[in-house]
C-alpha cells in the first residue's frame, strides 16, 4: 500500500477520485464508507432506487477502486444496480442527486456517463462474457491490465454466467477476475442447488482455499502473520492428491477459487486483491456481504429494499403506501384461477414479488416455481409441465422475456404447446432507461407463428384477458400489461376481449390503440369532441392476431392513426400498415410509435416524447388530420 | 432381468418393439445393435443425416428401452440428432427408409411421430429443463414414473443445462434421471473448462463414484460381485467427512452422480439404470462412448460423419465432392480481411466447420474463438472484444442465433457496439424442418434499433457486403446467406451493396426479391419476357434499413409483388408494405413469404410449397397481375 496523504479524517467532496483512494490509510476509508452509506441512504430515499445491494458493496466497491487502476483496468458490473458506490466514486459525487432522474445520471453503468464505466449493464448474469472478450482484447493488444467482473451470488443462476465460466477457465486469459459478491441473497431469496452450494461453500473453514496458492509456495505470497497467510497455512496441510479432492465448482471451471473473505472487512479485501493480481490466471474470489448492511430496516428486510421507491428514512416506510398494480392484480387473480384448477402453475425467473407471485406461492407453494433468473429454463421448464397437461403460467418482465426467445419458438411454439405469459413491465418502465423498458415483446412474440397476445387496458380487462388465454386460447398465449397501476377516465363498457369500436358521430379520422394508451386516447377524443371534432376509436385488447375483417372495418376512414407503445419496427401498427396497403387504402394511414432505445426519465415524461400522452394525441390529430375538422 | 423369449439370434423386424427388448438376452440385444447399426449406415449413406452421433448411442438407446418404460417413463433426447436407434426401437423401422424426407420421418423427435418422442429437440441443451418439468408434473399428478434426459457433453456448455441442473437439484423431483452421453466430442471437438474437467472424470478410477450411493449402504443394491459392487466399496473407503470433498460439480449442484460406465457395455448400463432408478433422487450418470462406433470411417473423422450428406459405403467418400458453400467462401474471405487487419476477430459457437471458420483458425488461432454451445455469450463475448476496439465476427446459423436475441439487444446495440454477424444457414434449409429454418432472423434482428442487415444475392455480392459490414457500417450489422452453394443465372452487372432495379421497358408491375430469390426473380423475369409480359425487378441487398426514398422510387408501378425467404411477420414485405401504405400508395401490393413453420423437404420443394420458385413467381405474377399484360 501506498503512503497515505495524512491520517486525518477526509470527506468525499475533497478528494481526487478514484485515484486519491490509494494514498488514504484504511481508517480513512472507513470513514469515507460510512459518508457513501449516508449518501445512498439520503439520495435513494429521495429518487427511488437500487438500495440493499448497493449498501452490501461499499467496502467492496472501496478496495476494488483502491486495488485496481480504473479505466485502464476495466471493472464490469453484473446487473449494474450494484454500481452506484462506484458512480460516486469515480466522479459522479455531484451529480448523485439526479441519480434515474431525466437527464440525471443512470442507476446503471453507462460508458457514455463515465470513462469507469465500462460496460450497460441492466440484465444479469453478463458481466463474466464481458470481461472475458475484453481479457483476450488486452491480451490480443499486449496490455497487461486487468478484466474484473464482480457479480452477486443470484446472477450465477443464469446460464451466460455457466457459459462464460466455461469459456474463461485455464489456459486463455491471464488477467481476469471475477468477484462472487455472494450476500445469499438473489433479487429475494436465492433458489436451487447453486444457492446451497454456496451456503456450504460460506460455512467452510478453509479460508482463501486454494490448492494452487499452496502449489506456487507461501514464499511467493508476501503477507506474512496475517489472517489470509494462516488460511493459506490451513489449506496446505489439507491439500490431497487426487485431482478430484478439494475442488470447488468454480476450480473445476477452470479458475482459482480464493475465499470466502469478509466483504465489509477493507484489509480482508485488500489482501484478496493483492493475491489475485499476482496469479495473471482466472481468479474467482468469493466475498461474503451482508444485503442492506448499515441501514438497519434494509438489513432486517433485504427484499423489500431491493427496488424500491422513495421512502421515510427514519422509519424506513415507502412515501407512498403500497396500492394494487397490474402485477399484483395479476397475481391475486391467478390465484383465483389456480383454486379451481389444479392444473394451473406458477413460474417467476427470481421475480416472485414483482410479478405478483408472492400470492399463488403462499396459496398453492407446490404449483409455485421460482426457478432463480433463468428465464430459458423457465419456458422449457413450462414446456415440459405443458407436454404433461398442466397448464404453466410464467409472469415475467417484458425486457427479460427477451432472453427466452429461442425457447418460446423451439420448445413451445413448434410443439403447439400451451404456455401461457405474463408480461409485466410491458411498454415504457420510466427511470430505469434502456435496458429496462419493454418495447420490444410485441415484435419479438408476433414473429413466433400462432402466438395470440392480448393487451389489457384496465385491471378488470386483463382479469378477462388472464381467463380467456388460459381457457379459451391455445398454444403460446401472452397477455401483456404495464407497470404500475391502472389509470383509467373511462367506463367499464368499454371492456373487450377482442376489439371495440367507440365512435362519434361523423367521424372519418380513426385513431387505433391498445393497452394502458387506451385511456390516453379516450381522453384526447373527448378532447377533440370539445373542439368539435370528431375522431373515432378502435380499441384492441386482442392486439393479435388481428381479425380478418379488421382491414374491410376501418378501410372507409379518411385519416387512420395507429398510437403503439411498443416498438414501432414489427410492432401491431406496422402490420395494420401493411394489412391497409394489402387492401388498397388510399387515405392518409400514420403511426406515432417507440422508433428506438428509450431514455431514464419519468413514464409520463417517456410517453409525452414518444408523443403518446392524451394532449399530444390531441395536437396530432388536429395537426395531421385537419382537414377532416373541416369537412 | 426378465425371461428370455429364447437364445436364439432374433431380428428386429420379428419383435413388438419396444417391449419384447425386455424378453431379450444380452447376447440377443447385441446382435440388434449390430442390425441397428448396419441399418443406421446404410440409411444415412442414401438420406443424409446425422452419423456419427447415433452410431455412438446404439447400445445406450437399447438399455433405455429395456430399463425404462417408454411412453410413460419420459425420454427426452437432446438435440435429437441422436434419436435414430430410439425411432427404429419405437415402431418406425419399416418408414426409417424414409428419414429426413418430405412426408417421411424427421430426423429429430417429433411427438406428432410417436408417442415415444417425448419432445421437440433440434436445439441443444433443453433436455434437462424439459425433464424437469416433466418430472415436476409427474409428482403433482402423482405418477411414479421416471423423467430421463439424455445429453451430449457438447449440449451441457449451453448455459441452460446449468439452469436447468440448478432447478432439479436436491428436494424437489424424485425420479429424474440425467443421462451424459459423453464422447468427449461436441460436433467438433469439444471446448473449454468443462471439457478438461469431464476427461478428468472419465479417467478417474473411481467406478460409479458416489457418497450417497455407500451412505445407502451396499445391502440396497442387489449386485454382488459386480464391478459395480465392487467400484462403490472403493468409493466407500475414500469417503471423506468434509462436504466439499469428493464431490463431483454434478454432486455440487445436487444430482448423485453415477458413473463413468461404458456405453457400448450393455450389461454395464443395465446395473447402473438399475441402480439409478432405486433412488427415487436426481441422478446423473456418467456414460462413456464412442462416436462414430462400429463404422470405421465415422470413428476416425466423427466431425465429418456429424452431420453429413449422402456417402458410399465402402469408402466413406461423400457422393458428391465438396464444393464450395456460402460457408466457406464466408470463411476465406474473413481469412483475407483477417490478414490485413489484426482487429478482426473470428467466433463460432461449435460449428467451426459448418460456418467455414476453420480457415481463420488454421490462419488466425490467436484472434479464433470456438466457445461451444453458447450462442448468448458469445454474442456478449463479442461485445466486450468491441468495447475494446476489436471487431469481433460471429457465424452462426440463423436458428441458433435465436438463443442470443437479449444479447444482442442489451450487450450489443444499446452500446452501439460494433459487431458483425455472419448469419449462415438464413431462409429455408430442407431436410432437417421446422426446428432448423432461418425464417426468424429478418423479424428478430430488424426489431433491435439501428441494426444493419445485409442479403447478398451471390458469393461476389457477400464479399462486398463482408468489407461494408467490417468497415462501413456501425453498431450491429449481419450479412446473411442461405445454406450450401451459389445458384447463379445472372451477371456481375447485377451485383450491388445498396439496392438496384433490373427494368424491362414499359412494365408496371415490379417484382421486390432479395437473397437467393434475386436468381428466381432473375429467371422469372425472363419467362414472363417471353410470354410478353414485362416485369421489373427490384433487388434489396442493403435489405435493412430501407432507403428513405425506396417509396417514392416504387409507388409509380400498378402492381408490386414483394416475394421474401424469410417469415412474413415482422419480414421485409412487412415494411414496405406499411411504408407504401404511410404513403397513401392506392396501387395492387401483395407479398409471398413463409407464413408459419415450415416442414421438411429438399430446400427446392420448401420453396416451392411457398411459391417461391422463378416458375411459382411467373404464374403469380401473370395471375395476379393480368391487367398489365393487357396493358
Amino acid at each position: 500500500m501506498k503512503e497515505n496523504i495524512n491520517n486525518e479524517k477526509v470527506t468525499l467532496e475533497e478528494l481526487e477520485l478514484p485515484q486519491d483512494l490509494k494514498k488514504l490509510s484504511l481508517a480513512q476509508c472507513a470513514s469515507l464508507c460510512k459518508e457513501i452509506r449516508n449518501l445512498l441512504i439520503s439520495t435513494v430515499s429521495k429518487t427511488g432506487g437500487h438500495l440493499a445491494s448497493n449498501l452490501g458493496a461499499v467496502e467492496l466497491t472501496m478496495a476494488i477502486h483502491r486495488n485496481f487502476n480504473s479505466p485502464d483496468d476495466k471493472i464490469v458490473w453484473d446487473v449494474g444496480h450494484q454500481s452506484y458506490t462506484h458512480k460516486i466514486l469515480t466522479g459522479r459525487l455531484e451529480r448523485f442527486s439526479t441519480l434515474r432522474q431525466e437527464g440525471g445520471i443512470s442507476g446503471f453503468p453507462k460508458p457514455e456517463e463515465s470513462e469507469h464505466d465500462t460496460f450497460i449493464s441492466g440484465h444479469s448474469s453478463t458481466s463474466v462474457s464481458v470481461a472475458c472478450g475484453i481479457a483476450e482484447a488486452m491480451k490480443l493488444q499486449g496490455k497487461e491490465n486487468y478484466a474484473v467482473a464482480v457479480i452477486g451470488d443470484g446472477a450465477i443462476s443464469g446460464g451466460m454466467f455457466y457459459e462464460a465460466m466455461n469459456n474463461c477457465g485455464r489456459d486463455r486469459q491471464r488477467n481476469l477476475i471475477v468477484i462472487l459478491n455472494d450476500n445469499n441473497m438473489s433479487i429475494s431469496k436465492s433458489v436451487g442447488a447453486l444457492s446451497k452450494y454456496l451456503t456450504s461453500l460460506r460455512n467452510t473453514e478453509k479460508y482463501l482455499h486454494t490448492k494452487r496458492a499452496v502449489e506456487r509456495g507461501l514464499k511467493n505470497i508476501p503477507l506474512v502473520g496475517s489472517s489470509v497467510a494462516k488460511g493459506i497455512k490451513n489449506v496446505k496441510d489439507s491439500v490431497k492428491s487426487n485431482i478430484l479432492e478439494q475442488s470447488t465448482m468454480f476450480e473445476d471451471m477452470g479458475f482459482i477459487y480464493l475465499g470466502p473473505v469478509n466483504g465489509h472487512s477493507l484489509s480482508e479485501l485488500e489482501e484478496v486483491f493483492h493475491m489475485a493480481k499476482s496469479y495473471h490466471q482466472p481468479v474467482f474470489i468469493h466475498v461474503k456481504t451482508v444485503k442492506g448492511k448499515g441501514y438497519m430496516p434494509a438489513e432486517q428486510n433485504p427484499g423489500e429494499y431491493h427496488g424500491i421507491s422513495k421512502f421515510d428514512i427514519a422509519t424506513g416506510n415507502p412515501e407512498v403506501a403500497a396500492a394494487d398494480s397490474y402485477s399484483t392484480v395479476f397475481g391475486k387473480e391467478l390465484v383465483r384461477i389456480g383454486d379451481k384448477d389444479e392444473k394451473i402453475c406458477a413460474i417467476t425467473a427470481a421475480m416472485k414479488y414483482g410479478t405478483g407471485l408472492q400470492f399463488f406461492h403462499f396459496k398453492h407453494p407446490e404449483r409455485f416455481f421460482d426457478v432463480g433468473i433463468a428465464e430459458q429454463h423457465a419456458v422449457t421448464f413450462a414446456g415440459g409441465l405443458a407436454s404433461m397437461g398442466m397448464i404453466p403460467v410464467f409472469a415475467v418482465y417484458s425486457s427479460f422475456l427477451q432472453r427466452a426467445y429461442d425457447q418460446l419458438v423451439h420448445d413451445v411454439a413448434i410443439g403447439k404447446l400451451h404456455v401461457v405469459l405474463g408480461v409485466d413491465r410491458a411498454g415504457i418502465v420510466g427511470e430505469d432507461g434502456e435496458t429496462h423498458q419493454g418495447l420490444l415483446d410485441v415484435p419479438m412474440l408476433t414473429s413466433i407463428p400462432n402466438t395470440v397476445i392480448f393487451s389489457p387496458s384496465c385491471y378488470s380487462e386483463m382479469k378477462m384477458c388472464m381467463k380467456k388465454a388460459v381457457y379459451d386460447e391455445k398454444g403460446l398465449v401472452a397477455v401483456r400489461y404495464p407497470r404500475g397501476a391502472e389509470n383509467v377516465d373511462f367506463s367499464s363498457f368499454h371492456l373487450t376481449t377482442e376489439h371495440l369500436f367507440i365512435r362519434e358521430n361523423n367521424s372519418s379520422t380513426l385513431m387505433i390503440t391498445y393497452g394502458r394508451l387506451y385511456n390516453e386516447a379516450y381522453n384526447a377524443q373527448r378532447a377533440l369532441a370539445e373542439k368539435g371534432f370528431p375522431c373515432d376509436i378502435l380499441k384492441l385488447t386482442r392486439i393479435y392476431p388481428l381479425d380478418d375483417d379488421l382491414g374491410e372495418e376501418i378501410k372507409t376512414y379518411r385519416h387512420i392513426v395507429f398510437f403503439e407503445e411498443a416498438m414501432g419496427e414489427g410492432g401491431i401498427s406496422e402490420k395494420v400498415g401493411d394489412i391497409l396497403s394489402e387492401m388498397g387504402y388510399c387515405g392518409d394511414y400514420s403511426r406515432v410509435t417507440a422508433n428506438g432505445f428509450v431514455k431514464q426519465a419519468t413514464v409520463r415524461s417517456c410517453l409525452d416524447k414518444l408523443g403518446l400522452t392524451s394532449e399530444k394525441m390531441t395536437e396530432y390529430i388536429l395537426e395531421r388530420c385537419k382537414d377532416d375538422g373541416k369537412a
